[in-house]
């Protein structure tokens, strides 16, 4: 820290990302990419897209925001595009919370909800989850405060209904709802739908999963039109061009190809169903997850050393050094091969342990 | 806006970006963009990068810092890298301002930091440029805010020396200076051979101009290790992977390539004089720019009719409704073909008119 920054910031503990090992010689469970590469359109739209490179791009994405409104069934004026769904989340801390409108979000959830109150100076309450994992919708229908709701939630892949979420919005109208779907596309239900219906609702969704473009940054909000031009209003005044020219240009390749994407999570899907199955029977117990990812615990395995003992045989998965969770681990759901390898890898470290 | 915006933010005014009409039917003169591709390493690079979309980029964007090191003559610790340089002087605003510690600026400069001020609660005074457009160095160095320098400025081209800048520098230690050198590879002198010197320097620039990039959206600032921390502490804190892969890709391929963006700058010198000798042919006054733009005024042609008739003619200029610079024209330097279309259309104007 230099002796010029501000005390604002002084105490910030920045968000621990996954690693991302850049050499590639793992075998990569541990944030939650997609095992599947973008469909050939999107790369070369991408590669297209590369020779105007000397242009800025269009500050108001019409092209992308135009597509996203059509797959989406709602108005272009509906949505705002980020440099990722983390920049659409800053920017809902920023715009609908503050030191009279504190945040409310489970103990166990993104882990970047908390820094980003820190770093708006928002004051924020963490709901413990229920013993079963599952978000205690009541205490959070409780309070006034603004909501953020991971959906499914990370990284147990719990999802709420449909009708809790409508709950949980009727349950105060005037206080701000975000549902954060980065994981929705894997068998949860969007809150989508409900946008037209409550003006209190900001859907958070991303292009980094179902669609295998985390390397791209590019995430969107939904909700009503003066929320997103909230949203908007605080994008012009921060970076105007915050999404550049190639993935706004992949963006719009992967939505003519919902197709594709569908397919993919359906193939994720069952992967997750087979490596479930697959832990099940190695004695894990697994929650019931409806994201790209499976949150699993051994009664006999601690789950730190199990973490340690893949990554020294080449497979990374996602630990948490947190309480009630520590001794679960994360494991991102990817090709079929790659979950048979993560199994035998497993076998292995029961067998020598047990 | 919507009822749940926060007071924070309710009378913020965005900036306003320059026009960017998406159907390039313009001779575009009014963004500052480069007029020559970025070299075909490039976008090979951004190609081959979009195959691998699927995954996160590095959040350190390790390969791409050390290439930046490598060409400035710094250490890696030194250079934080960002979506586009308007992140970095957002961050700069967030780390070193604060309600006690205000900003200072040319009244007339970059139209975006008194928004980056404003969006932070930033207090900030603007100091009047002298008569002949320069800035008074004298009245920043007597104030102890935090100063924010476009060197060389913008939109009036005009620089100041290294040694001007060293005297700010030296002027208060106590007190953070960023020159945000945007412009500077167009025949200005760069501060980064002061960073060692000044743990009070930051120096912010952009791929967006001399690299031809400003579709891809990277910036980035050298200073102090210490300076560097904050900064970066405040980009994990915010947006951790604001940089995507093909913009890393793109951005290392160019820093291999420094002598294609050199040639394309001498062009752009060259076609500045070119330019300038020929609108001081005709009547009008121009500043000393150093900058890819041209500042320009005519004794006898109101300044907002010039750009109005010279965009009815398919060509766009950059025109500020501000006092005191309401009768000038900013003109992005292009290729010498574009320029000559601009010459030609502004003496039909000037037949027309006079």
């Amino acid at each position: 820290m230099s002796r010029f920054f501000s005390e604002k910031y002084k105490d910030l503990t920045p968000y621990t990302p996954g690693e991302q090992p850049q050499d590639m010689q793992y075998v990569k469970l541990n944030t939650n990419e997609s095992p599947f590469p973008p469909c050939e359109a999107v790369i070369a739209a991408a590669a297209v897209s590369a020779e105007s490179l000397r242009l800025y791009p269009d500050p108001d994405c019409k092209a992308l925001v135009n597509a996203l409104a059509s797959v989406y069934g709602v108005s272009p004026a509906q949505i705002t595009v980020n440099n990722g769904s983390d920049e659409t989340l800053n920017f809902a801390f920023m715009a609908y919370c503050d030191a009279d409108h504190p945040a409310i979000f489970p103990d166990i959830t993104y882990g970047f909800y908390s820094v980003f109150a820190a770093l708006n100076g928002v004051p924020y309450e963490e709901v413990p989850l229920k013993a079963d994992f599952s978000i205690d919708l009541e205490a959070i229908m409780a309070s006034r405060a603004t909501a953020f709701i991971a959906n499914p939630n990370a990284p147990t892949g719990i999802a709420l209904s449909l009708a809790e979420i409508e709950a949980l919005l009727r349950s105060n109208p005037n206080r701000v709802v975000v549902v954060d779907e980065a994981y929705v596309d894997f068998g949860a239900e969007s809150a989508v739908p409900l946008v037209n219906k409550y003006d209190n609702l900001l859907v958070v969704q991303t292009f980094s999963k179902s669609r295998s473009m985390a390397g791209a940054r590019l995430g969107f909000g939904i909700g009503s039109a003066a929320l997103i031009k909230d949203l908007n209003t605080i994008k012009y005044s921060t970076n105007p061009y915050n999404i550049n020219r190639v993935t706004a240009a992949a963006g719009r390749a992967a939505l003519e190809n919902e197709a594709y994407t569908r397919e993919n999570c359906r193939r994720i899907m069952e992967n997750r169903a087979f490596t479930v199955a697959a832990l099940e029977k190695l004695g894990f117990a697994c929650t019931d997850s409806k994201a790209n990812f499976i949150f699993a615990v051994h009664p006999k395995i601690d789950g730190k050393f199990l973490y340690l003992e893949l990554k020294k045989r080449g497979v990374l998965i996602r630990h948490f050094e947190k309480a009630r969770i520590a001794d679960y681990n994360r494991i991102t759901v990817g090709s079929r091969e790659q979950m048979e390898i993560f199994l035998a890898k497993v076998k292995e470290i029961l067998e020598e342990t047990l």
